[in-house]
């Protein structure tokens, strides 16, 4: 594959113009070949056309003929994935090993919601038959199913230059639902994006599907972005990224005339509360992990554990002495791009100078692109008085909050803000004395673990990779899972249809054989009683 | 019962200050006492803290306990059907009947939800079981479900003052879900409101529950739901009624710190198409059907049909002549609200001084809360070229759009906004003739019917009384049937959780024997291979 520097619309070349950009390899500071050309405004139109056009016929697929376009893209990935990490490495500096897995993760996670939609269960079939002879009047036959929402704008991670950006979890999820996409691509991983996009389109072509069910935009500013997430034929959106810029999309997607569903995953500290008879048990150990977790990918991960509650009790000393001794001994960390790694520098310099905390650090940075590893510790009075102190700090730092009263520590947790995650680290007597704190934070977050760290998000049909705000703009969904393609669509329901126009779904012989809803009960028979019509 | 004109704050009657205001009879124009009195700002916090604090409490309860606190309800309704109806009738001059059949809509509405969360199934219960030996890394157990997203603003509507009001489907979704409910009432049956809210407090107390569980505020004006959805303690909303009045609350849902979910149903004139072979077939038939639906309840339901689309061919004579003649024999209507009439008789008076538009007219409007019937005409080609013409008018009036070419129709469909329903009254023939514009329309609107009228809203599974915008805030849910629950619940992930601390609904034997996603298999099961912990 060979990289051109310009959208593809609908399986087109663009021709960009503007002020061309380039990729940056954070582990030295260089551009990187070729010039990317953001995409116009045309370009912008041209792919929401696209979109919508092939609407028609993609939303209309069968989910086994989805499938087998996701599996093709899930293909081509494996098949393309050394020239994807060889790029990605050099865009990101992320590990070879580390961007290997990605790939796998990533057409893993297509295979998934391919199954999913091979299956097809997933669309809710409802079927309440008529009831004729009703009094005082009949019911009608009535029957839904989930549809697509129509084209959906994707903004590319940073952080995940495979799994959430282009052919990524919000790809995979609005593909999956009959929805064409759009990606704009993360502008630190341009080369990565069109190899990406270039796949994909492939997949499209060889399944014989139109080219306007993908396209990928490019632009190292926000204009492409604002433009797609107003665009009138765009129905959703999905993000992963900062606050500043999920919120912004949010705003601008409730702006609109009409106001579209638009899942931004934002920001999240991701609490753990250390219990009394863990940190007596194994406080040592308990260090090693949190070390870990709050280091791995350099802390970039939405789901790093960046604070933590710590009881002033036996073991306090055994853990807090491992931990600043892996902190201080901790390496410089690259980060994915310079801007990132001056926003946790400047984020770093403010908590060494606050007097409020006391600090140990790692090796210290030796470029603009790398990250001293920082462990910052404080009082809960001090916490508590401070709310910014539970703000996301992208990179690998965390804050120990030292409590000696329970009610302190509970009145923390009742006053968090949404987060992705918490964490109890206990024994099981701690899990029975804690109920009053596990149903605080059932209330904080999408999902809560007990003796694990919350880094590593299993793509799975059971996980929650969403919470209250200002985790995620949307707590009734998650971005990660099979439950992702819920945000992408939407019931219909058919009225007093014959068999031959409905949907095979909601046909009585079930000829899908999927799990329906019939009368209230749930079952994968066909409809008992043949329907008028 | 007695009416004491004051809101109801967690079981007690608040004292409200402010000017006094009273409901108006629509039939006389004259007042009814007693005097009502609004809500104070202290009141909305109140019953926003109260609501938050039983949240703990009811939001943890089993389905079974919470649908014996449905079913209690919606016995005390029905006990006191006689009393709602005597008040409902004088606030909102419906007929007896239909008031008598919307008290049991609405304690079957509850009894449904009862049965819903007694089943069980609902919470979408999924567990990935551990895979302690995968490679590269090991799988944790990971077990979700669905929770209560919080304290619920739920709107009363105007026009079904007990089915969608105080005790109808958004307070009845929002409480089957776990989550405690203020209601606003409607300001033209506050007395209705206050007697639908005793009872439910009643219920609560019954039930032993929490009485945040419950609250109802009065207000004539708009500032006391301006201060409810933008509270920090309520978590979601939930709205039937106009187009401002909706996009007002979403607005300022979206604007608040935190967003919240606002469901508003707002607007939408249900477009019908009368197909060739059915107008050849039944043209008078169809036309005595068409005027029964858009006449019923004085054109004051959200499904009201007020665009038919007809081609000009054999049969139109026939049905015009019909629809003619039924709408000049209609009698006058009288509205829900004087507000309601003037705005119908602002919108007529515009009409039928429109040169553009062919008008037929029943019998003159004898008062101020009367409304004249009204059948307006076009041409598609008028109808193309404004799409102001296709906006909602609450009342009882239709629009006829004349086509000759077909092409000229799918534009128009291809056109439209968001509408709640579309209807295709046609043949068999025509069904499998008109497939380009069923495809258009199931991006168009919720409910698609064939061969029947669009008011008339079944309570059940199936049913979708949703759409795209501008029907409602967001297509991916409704506000009617069982689904409607899912607007209040979110998903939450427990990962690594011995046994013992799961809910009931997660733990290995199943013991509520719903149906589960077990390693993305649907099953009534036990977890087979036990889990650690």
């Amino acid at each position: 594959m060979e990289l051109s520097g310009h959208s593809l619309i609908a399986g087109t070349r663009a021709n960009g113009a503007g002020t061309a950009f380039r990729a940056v390899n954070p582990a030295t500071g260089q551009t990187i070949e070729p010039d990317f050309f953001p995409a116009t405004a045309k370009d912008v139109d041209a792919a929401a056309e696209a979109a919508q056009a092939a609407l028609a016929t993609y939303g209309r697929l069968s989910g086994g003929e989805r499938a087998k376009f996701l599996r093709t893209i899930a293909d081509g990935l494996d098949a393309a994935s050394a020239e994807l990490v060889a790029r990605a490495q050099l865009e990101t500096a992320l590990p070879q090993p580390r961007l290997q897995g990605e790939v796998a993760r990533t057409s893993n996670q297509l295979r998934l919601f391919a199954g999913l939609i091979e299956e097809g269960s997933w669309v809710n079939a409802r079927i309440d038959t008529a009831l004729p002879e009703r009094k005082p009047l009949p019911r009608p036959d009535l029957r839904s199913m989930l549809r697509p929402l129509g084209p959906v704008a994707v903004f590319g991670a940073s952080n995940f230059p495979l799994a959430f950006s282009v052919a990524g979890g919000d790809t995979a999820s609005a593909l999956a639902g009959g929805n064409p996409v759009i990606v704009k691509a993360h502008p630190a991983h341009p080369g990565t994006s069109e190899l990406a996009a270039q796949v994909i389109a492939e997949a499209a072509r060889a399944c014989g599907l139109p080219g306007g069910v993908f396209s990928l935009l490019l632009d190292a500013g926000i204009e492409v972005g604002k433009a797609l997430v107003q665009h009138p034929e765009v129905k959703a959106a999905g993000f992963t990224g900062s606050h500043t810029a999920g919120r912004a999309l949010m705003d601008l997607a409730a702006q609109r005339h009409e106001p579209i569903p638009c899942f931004t995953e934002m920001s999240s500290t991701n609490p753990v509360f250390i219990l009394p008879g863990a940190l007596r048990e194994r406080g040592a150990q308990i260090a090693t992990g949190l070390h870990g977790s709050f280091t791995l990918g350099a802390g970039q991960f939405c789901t790093k554990p960046g604070m933590v509650f710590l009881p002033k009790q036996e073991g306090q000393d055994a853990f807090l002495a491992e931990l600043r001794k892996l902190t201080a001994g901790s390496q410089a960390f690259t980060l994915l791009t310079p801007g990132i790694a001056a926003s946790y520098r400047r984020a770093l310099e403010k908590r060494l100078a606050d007097a409020r905390l006391q600090t140990s650090t790692g090796t210290e940075a030796a470029n603009s692109c790398q990250a001293t590893a920082a462990l910052l510790e404080t009082e809960i009075d001090t916490f508590l008085a401070d709310p910014s102190l539970s703000d996301e700090i992208f990179g690998p730092d965390t804050l120990i909050v030292h409590y000696g009263e329970r009610e302190a520590m509970l009145r923390a947790a009742a006053q968090l803000q949404g987060h992705l995650t918490a964490t109890l680290l206990g024994t099981p007597e701690d899990l029975a004395a804690y109920q009053d704190l596990i149903a605080i934070l059932e209330r904080k977050v999408g999902r809560i673990l007990f003796n694990g760290f919350p880094t590593g998000v299993e793509v799975s049909h059971a996980m929650v990779h969403g919470g209250p705000y200002p985790a995620t703009s949307d707590s009734r969904f998650t971005s990660v899972g099979s439950q992702a393609i819920l945000r992408f669509a939407r019931p219909v329901c058919w009225q007093g249809f014959p068999q031959a126009s409905l949907p095979a779904e909601l046909q009585n012989e079930n000829p899908l054989g999927i799990l329906r809803m019939i009368d209230g009960d749930l079952t994968r028979s066909a409809v008992a009683v043949p329907v008028a019509g």
